[in-house]
């Protein structure tokens, strides 16, 4: 476990901007270019024989944010979507997607997003989304004296907080895609969903950030690794919601999660959703 | 029928720009305000006691470009969504919907648009989809000599055309939401997007402008009134794409849609769409 300083998350913040900032340099050039080299991973497990697209733009992103981990935090460990993981000695791991929401972004459609998490060993500590196109960054820190969480974008800097919702009937639930879901899984996400007020599809990340940002109650997915969602934690989590797998722990490394703004919105989820098998 | 000359379009084509400058100034201050007044209209036809949001985002939109309208262009007809129809005596018509994705709307997401089209009793002959929050526009526009389209945004401006697609193995289809679809509409829908490369929901109007730029092949929708689609028709036609009802037949008055980037594709979902019955 590391002792890290307000002062030294300050900086490792500081970093983190860079990150994205590199990685966006990186990435946008790819983005709506006619020439774009896509492939096909080979299905991710979520639907059989699913398109599973990697492009350029993606290992380019990932690559420029380890190119700038090793000069700056040569001791940090990295666990990327696109590379090998690092190993590291300084108990601080980076978490990396250079492009949640690959199909959106080959598809023309900006809320693909970078994904960047600092862990300390024992929970997420800083986590950063960010969708260089629209020009927005949803940033949460969890530090020892101060927790904070905020966003910028084309209307400047705005805090993040999630809004009130006292239960199903009044929540907006958002998830990528109803065909990711294995049949229980879909059949629970169905029973949350047919109880809420609005449901929406297709948002990758960009769900958590309006989660975040107090639009969206609840956000609800199954299968991630913990690049999906390692950055969503420290953001919602500062700016006073919840996530959790879909039986009330942890969910960092990745499996099923359930996000929500209001404490009442994720114990009525988790009802429906903690009695679907493993 | 109305004779316009490619001057008064280009004039035309001004004004539905001023329109949109309008709307935009209308609704973006409303856009993830924390105090949105929202109200249920009651239901849309799609899924029963489906939530159907309308803004006070939505109506002052509408109102500001009808009174635009009043004072630049008293004798065209007008219709919107939010009021009622205007009759006019030039034989154009003003086709409107002031928040296209209002559910996108009220969730924070950025996919939702203002449409704009001008009818001149035969045929649309502009097209403009505006996302303010963005900052991005696509327009086209159907001249006698001339046919245009093309986007403004923040990488700057940009032809539209639509990009060449062999068959719907190569396709990537967009549709708002599995759930609009009645049972036969739905069997259809699934029967081309199973055989597609890549399904994706929940954009409204933006998956028409991404097809127009050439990174979406094939866009299906049911259940559609004429400021749904009016807009996007010149749009996509002026791009190289096509636009019709599932039967083949022209859409610019609602229904169901089917609009393609390539004629290929048209016809091969056209061939799995056609056998709904009505």
């Amino acid at each position: 476990l590391v002792l890290l300083s307000d002062t030294c998350l300050g900086q490792l913040t500081e970093l983190a901007n860079a990150l994205a900032d590199c990685a966006g340099a990186a990435s946008l050039p790819h983005f709506r270019a006619l020439d774009l080299d896509t492939a096909d991973k080979g299905g991710d497990g979520k639907g059989e024989g699913r398109f599973d697209p990697v492009t350029a733009a993606d290992r380019a992103a990932e690559r420029a944010m380890r190119d700038l981990l090793a000069l700056r935090r040569p001791d940090d460990a990295v666990f990327g979507e696109e590379e090998a993981g690092k190993d590291g000695t300084s108990g601080l791991t980076w978490v990396l997607d250079p492009i949640d929401g690959t199909r959106a972004f080959i598809s023309g459609l900006p809320v693909w997003g970078t994904l960047i998490a600092l862990d300390d060993g024992s929970r997420g500590r800083i986590g950063l989304v960010d969708q260089p196109y629209i020009g927005e960054r949803f940033v949460g820190v969890i530090g020892n004296a101060r927790v904070e969480a905020w966003m910028t974008g084309p209307t400047g800097r705005h805090p993040l907080r999630t809004r009130p919702c006292a239960g199903l009937a009044d929540a907006t639930v958002f998830t990528t895609d109803p065909f990711i879901f294995a049949a229980a899984e879909f059949e629970a996400f169905r029973a949350v969903s047919s109880r809420a007020r609005l449901t929406r599809f297709g948002t990758d990340c960009y769900a958590y950030a309006l989660l975040a940002l107090g639009f969206v109650d609840l956000v609800i997915e199954s299968g991630l690794a913990a690049y999906d969602i390692a950055a969503h934690v420290p953001i919602i989590e500062a700016a006073g919601g919840r996530v959790t797998d879909w039986r009330g722990h942890c969910c960092r490394w990745g499996g099923r999660a359930v996000a929500a703004g209001s404490i009442e919105v994720h114990a009525a989820a988790l009802e429906l959703l903690a009695q679907v098998p493993d």
